[in-house]
């Protein structure tokens, strides 16, 4: 038994020869004398044609069904057909587990609606199929990368005690009855004997190894319970949050740049098959923009600078951009446009961003750059951590933030504290920009969303 | 400025240059005349001697703290000394964050306990550098030989409704206000609209992914809520479980022991400074234990076999061993020691398994498998999945387990069901058996244990 990927990548090794395949009935189309079956095993996004005549048992394999699982003799020949170079010539097929005639997937187009109602068959239809696996490719393209680099894997903790974040809501997480919490829950008998909750960001605690390993990254769950049903939110997603010491905003970009960089290539290298079906099928233009991205050098430019771009548009925007402001979709993607490439914003705002961010010396802005790409808007948002313990610990003050659970975290300031940056990155919202697929619930295996928590 | 990684990988190069380096003094030696900082900056295992002497600014050099971070500005040259082969000669050092002389992380030798007790700085101790850089590794090993053998990497969801596993207690995920909840939890009002729970296993979810990719994979969080204070178990850990269409209990052991090899064999050629530490200074003979591994095929006995071989055992057990029982600690040590190596233990008494475990004709086991390892003990379980509807329905019933929310599950049976089989492995247990750290608080950067979770 061999897997298709393998038979593909040997196929000449394996012309006129023998071959046994075990795998799914995509499409069978059934004539008098000649059966063809579509069928695909899920290790490659290809399928082969499997041509069966009335010298087999002819009777039983024209009746198989869609869906089923079958074990394929065969020999691998060239096809005499078109729309594909080699097929399969039967010698026996022998049914593995048959499929009833209302199995849900067909070979006809199912909306996306319909197919994330039965999620758990929609990887056997093509589209989701190449969803998946470029998940799983472009997964392990960003271990590569860190890995290659020198970095160290940092597994951060998903439930914490921590609530400094404040990057959203949270999930709390208990072993308390929830029927016999009457009013005033007893966290002396919960497990953990506090509140606790599901980690929001594990950058806090990636900033500790960054400041033993000098170059970490985290890769791992992360939930918002935000009541926000858009095309672009779960409350379950994975994030890539690397941490460099020694690494000022200019070091960081350079790192943001040649990882994206990175990461596109080694897609476009590793699944030219799914891309191309991406390309035709989901984003007409998708590996044009791609290899845009590969040749543009990305913009750098201050928040101050963005939004005087901006004043002196001659667009009518529906949010007027103002200095001090956050900036709206409608103007991440004029900018893009103007500078026709990647644009790093930096130096936001301190009002609007984090308190971790290190406070610039004009005392208005903080060494924070968000990164917008053509076709996606933000698509990482990254700063040089606040390293001087003082500006620190008026910073938190100021926010009513609390120093005492918090000590640890400062100390990283006490204790051959350094210069150090890092950022994050929303593994979803990139498999989005990587795909073309625009929501959210079409990238994730099983999405978590208000009110949907199946499977 | 170089990673010192980069700078021993290609020392040869560098010598007689001037090099600049950026990291921590991890001890500090000083004479009238010269003084030593032993320097690292976390990149790799080794550290390197810096040299200084009254021809640099002695007088601030000189009185650096342990701690502290650097930035060392010298020449790369052979070392009169013994003890190194290359030193760092000193043209200038600037402090770029102090330390304090009260820093808990002194060079001498810190006990684990109270090392827990400063979880965020002991990754800048020898053992713990080595023992997270590993764990880094390790886990990039595992995603390596998956994706090189073509397996698709499934990110089984976090927080879940499922609550068929039976693997354990579970945390439940709320997003009620518990001061507000008085002895009814109003579930319309919670977050999914129902009570969720974190994942205690992503198998049932896996198997939706081996029957469209034929190869997958999880590597993600999973979390029991047991009240156990023991040296093996935590409440949120990590943990790989790989599931295979067309596969059966027999191919299952093949890909576990290949997998296992694969492991041992990456981490010593890729972590050779930590493996010898561990060898010397944590397991003597933990290279020994991983070579004989390498070199020994795994033997496959089942159950019965075992407990035959135990009840003619001429050794005193605290348990009797029985027929149709589970095994206990010292009967697994007994077996690997009588086999003198690892061992598969096939078909085990069903009742004492899941309730998807295949039925084996015998209809009093199952087709599950346990490998034990020699100074171990249970390093992986798995089994073929009952992959026959009916039976899987009648084995359900009888345990009283929900039929309706677990219709996805059964209908993999009905819709090209195949044979499949899968196992999981707990990351932490690994990197306990590869580093011959015992407590699974000391390999995990911030456990979660009862009562405990900081940070």
């Amino acid at each position: 038994m061999m897997d298709l990927r393998v038979l593909y990548e040997n196929i000449t090794e394996y012309l006129n020869q023998e071959i046994i395949l075990e795998g799914w009935i995509r499409n069978h189309r059934k004539q008098k004398e000649f059966g063809f079956i579509d069928f695909y095993d899920g290790t490659c996004f290809k399928s082969i044609q499997v041509v069966y005549d009335n010298k087999t048992n002819f009777d039983f394999i024209s009746k198989l069904k869609i869906g089923s699982a079958i074990k394929v003799i065969g020999v691998l020949t060239k096809s005499v057909g078109s729309g594909q170079d080699y097929e399969v010539t039967v010698k026996d097929i022998i049914l593995l587990g048959d499929c009833p005639v209302d199995y849900p997937i067909q070979p006809k187009r199912h909306t996306r609606e319909f197919l994330r109602e039965v999620a758990y068959l929609r990887p056997r239809t093509n589209l989701f199929q190449a969803v998946f696996r470029v998940r799983s490719v472009v997964a392990f393209a960003i271990h590569s990368y860190f890995q290659n680099n020198g970095y160290v894997y940092f597994h951060a903790p998903i439930i914490t005690a921590s609530d400094c974040e404040g990057a959203g809501e949270m999930f709390q997480v208990t072993t308390l009855d929830l029927n016999k919490v009457n009013g005033k829950p007893d966290y002396s008998k919960d497990f953990f004997g506090k509140p606790c909750n599901l980690t929001v960001s594990g950058q806090l605690q990636a900033e500790t190894f960054a400041l033993a390993y000098k170059k970490t990254y985290t890769f791992g769950p992360t939930f918002r319970a935000e009541n926000s049903n858009t095309k672009t939110h779960a409350s379950e997603f994975w994030m890539i949050e690397p941490e460099i010491a020694f690494c000022d905003l200019n070091g960081n970009m350079d790192i943001m740049e040649d990882m994206l960089k990175y990461i596109v290539k080694y897609v476009l290298e590793h699944c030219p098959d799914e891309m191309l079906f991406f390309d035709k099928f989901v984003e007409n233009g998708l590996i044009n923009k791609l290899n845009n991205l590969l040749n543009s050098q990305f913009v750098r430019v201050t928040h101050e600078e963005v939004i005087k771009i901006l004043k002196e548009a001659k667009v009518k925007f529906e949010f007027t951009p103002e200095y001090g402001c956050d900036i709206a979709k409608e103007h991440e993607k004029y900018i893009t446009e103007y500078f026709n490439g990647p644009v790093f914003i930096t130096d936001w705002p301190k009002d609007i961003k984090a308190f971790y961010m290190k406070l610039n010396p004009d005392g208005k802005t903080v060494a924070a750059v968000d990164l917008e790409v053509p076709g996606a808007g933000e698509l990482m948002g990254g700063s040089q951590r606040e390293e001087d313990y003082d500006k620190l610990v008026s910073r938190m003050k100021e926010l009513n933030l609390p120093l005492d659970s918090m000590e640890w975290y400062l100390n990283l300031r006490k204790f051959g504290g350094c210069v150090h940056s890092g950022f994050g990155m929303g593994f979803e919202r990139l498999l989005i920009y990587l795909t073309g697929v625009e929501n959210i619930r079409d990238v994730i295996p099983y999405p978590r969303t208000p009110g949907n928590c199946e499977y």
